[in-house]
């Protein structure tokens, strides 16, 4: 596999390097993911996150171990386990899904790679067409060059949209439990010199009702036919609070999270996580809830952004999606 | 001054002894709160909170001021410093003000001790009046036993409501940045043996949606004449979310924590904190909005529940609290 280096994952010719997300923003620590075996535990435990990372990431890893001469029954095995590491994001069955039907895994991951990293340019030019000049805007969750091999699917749009002048200011979310607004986004936005403003997740409504927030972007880890997706948790309450202030909403995503096998949002599977995440310790020990993800109905949004267009609700509902993916 | 002993404040005689509500749950401190320049800043790093319990533990840090024979300047000196500590909740501010007009501190600081227990009882009573039978109920911050000297504002009519049948669950919003919910209402309601899960803020919005929640019941740090109030940051966005789905949504004061001073919220000073509160380390030194606070306008409540009555919308946009608490 031909060397690569994006913010969250490496490849120096001979071994698959992964930045430890959990350890950021104190700590860059790049672990070994060469080995399937133990590129599964990584994405389990979030050590590599981010839809499209985690396909891009799965994808490597196979590859490696198609150079190591790894036999089809050990290559079929890591596959499939991969491919189960986490249930709602789809780019990672997408990914293993290609790395199935491929005659050449070493030049299908590459591609998966150099894809991602086009896909990232596409949505930001689709997403920031949308925008007006010095928008303030908000971002939930980590969407960026630590989400995707590239500059990222909300993140690269209002990357993007900085270097043009039309992003001033970006509000985030901190984004509990896992904090990736506060350890992900934070970081990657202050290494990028844009000017943000940290956030907790209680705080959104106010500044979208404020007029702080002329616009909401956030990622997806599914999208289903209709337009409905699944995102990191606290995306659809942001999603009513956008309507409610009538503020626009868009989820960005590349095709690759497009799951036309999903109907609905109805379908699409929701991983529930551990207590401990949000206990953390300082509560008492009660019962938790902790979905990893909600879905938000496309009637909540304004437009998809994708690498292929920019689909209103009407068009979602119109099944333009089924259309424009097919 | 006689004894008395709350959940988080008791004067044994001698001692008014305060519990430093920032180390629950893990560890239960008293401290000394006896002396006026040492209430002051545990009113302010918020050892003590909850807008009734301040009042009261101001005042009773005056009694014992007045027991220990200081002199007028002192005592006025004292008072003034203690009605500043924190800008937002009126309970502070009125209980100074009866402690400015009283000849007799020592009885005054009492009757407001008894009355805010009194308070508590007759908010129970009217909020359980709204209930069905076995509902699931959502609640934010704090508003129990540690925020009063009774049962609570919102979580007293959440008790009785629990002791009678009317509630069979209760949803625990975390409460970030201090983590009210996570750390005080949790350990309270498992205390009471009453049945609770424990969610991040941004997890409301999902259960209130998939209606796993009939009512959402918060409490209040100053109401305005017009019904407006202020409470906890993330209060106006379960409003949002009560409203877009249906379900009702209640604040709970007592009539001390009504301003009518304040014709509506935008009169409301809101506290703005510290930014180490949200960052807390795990995220990059990256600038912060922390109010405390937020205001939620009477059109969002669907009543208003006080020890005098509820309150509907209706009835608040008609002068109705001017006129029950004059």
């Amino acid at each position: 596999m031909k060397p690569f280096d994006s913010l969250g994952l490496r490849y120096d010719g001979k071994t698959l390097w992964v930045l430890d997300q959990t350890r950021l923003p104190h700590e860059e620590i790049w672990v070994d993911g060469s080995e399937p075996v133990h590129m599964v535990p990584l994405i389990r435990r979030l050590a590599v996150r981010g839809a499209p990372l985690i396909g891009v990431a799965a994808a490597a890893s196979l590859a490696c171990l198609t150079e190591r001469g790894g036999s089809p029954e050990v290559y079929e095995g890591a596959r499939l386990a991969l491919r189960g590491a986490r249930p709602t994001a789809v780019n990672l069955m997408w990914a293993m899904d290609r790395m199935k039907s491929t005659a050449d895994p070493v030049a299908e991951a590459e591609a998966i790679f150099d894809e991602d990293v086009a896909l990232c340019g596409r949505m930001a030019d689709q997403g920031v067409s949308l925008m007006a000049t010095g928008e303030s805007v908000l971002t939930h969750c980590n969407t960026g060059g630590l989400a995707t091999a590239g500059i990222g699917t909300a993140l690269g749009v209002i990357r993007r949209g900085f270097e043009l002048g039309k992003v001033a200011h970006v509000f985030v979310d901190e984004t509990r439990p896992l904090l990736q607004g506060a350890r992900l986004t934070a970081w990657e936005l202050k290494r990028l010199g844009i000017p943000c403003t940290l956030i907790t997740d209680s705080m959104a409504a106010i500044l979208i009702r404020d007029g702080r927030v002329q616009r909401v972007l956030v990622g997806a880890d599914r999208v289903a036919a209709n337009g409905d997706f699944a995102n990191k948790v606290g995306t659809y309450g942001l999603a009513v609070q956008a309507r409610h202030h009538g503020v626009p909403f868009h989820p960005v995503a590349p095709y690759s999270t497009v799951d036309l096998a999903c109907p609905s949002g109805a379908e699409i599977p929701i991983e529930q996580r551990g207590a401990e995440e949000v206990r953390r310790g300082w509560s008492p020990e009660v019962p938790v809830f902790n979905p990893a993800f909600d879905v938000t109905p496309a009637s909540l949004v304004s437009s998809l952004v994708t690498d292929r267009g920019v689909f209103s609700a009407g068009d979602l509902g119109d099944g333009a999606l089924a259309r424009a993916m097919a």
